[in-house]
């Protein structure tokens, strides 16, 4: 009986990671459309102002079960890889 | 015109944050449920060859912007919190 709640809670699982997937992919494209118009417009692409304000929305909105440190870290990583996303299209624009 | 269309794409953006913080919190809560069963059935909470299995699973489905690499990156975050999430529980449980 548990051995099979444990595989349903697994399968809803992989659902949601795939989920999360899309939209962490989702956002990266989204970053890149941001990228591109900063670039046209010559603004800076890491702008902490900002970056500060979105984590303030974000975790204003937390509801847990993370706490908002984590929330706040898992969040950067993406910004992070966000933000190199953006400077290697930019260098592979510059080598066209 | 440029302006306005950062502004929407931002809006964008803002709005998928908040998707994704409700997704992280709701695979947050299903690993405690998982957490919950492993502990009954006294099975250890970290499965290195499962959460192996889950990474390849998810980079298999990818379809960028982010490579590979990078979307393993951003998982292992997430996994890691979720552990330390469980470990918690679990202390408080035992401090009852």
């Amino acid at each position: 009986m548990a051995g099979n709640e444990l595989q349903q809670y697994r399968k809803e699982l992989d659902k949601l990671n795939m989920e999360l997937l899309e939209l962490i992919n989702k956002r990266a494209s989204l970053v890149q459309e941001i990228g591109k118009i900063k670039e046209k417009q010559g603004i800076k692409k890491f702008d902490p102002v900002r970056e500060r304000k979105m984590l303030d929305t974000i975790t204003k909105q937390n509801n847990g079960p993370f706490e908002n440190a984590t929330i706040e870290h898992i969040f950067k990583e993406i910004f992070k890889a966000s933000l190199e996303l953006q400077e290697v299209n930019q260098q592979k624009a510059l080598l066209v």
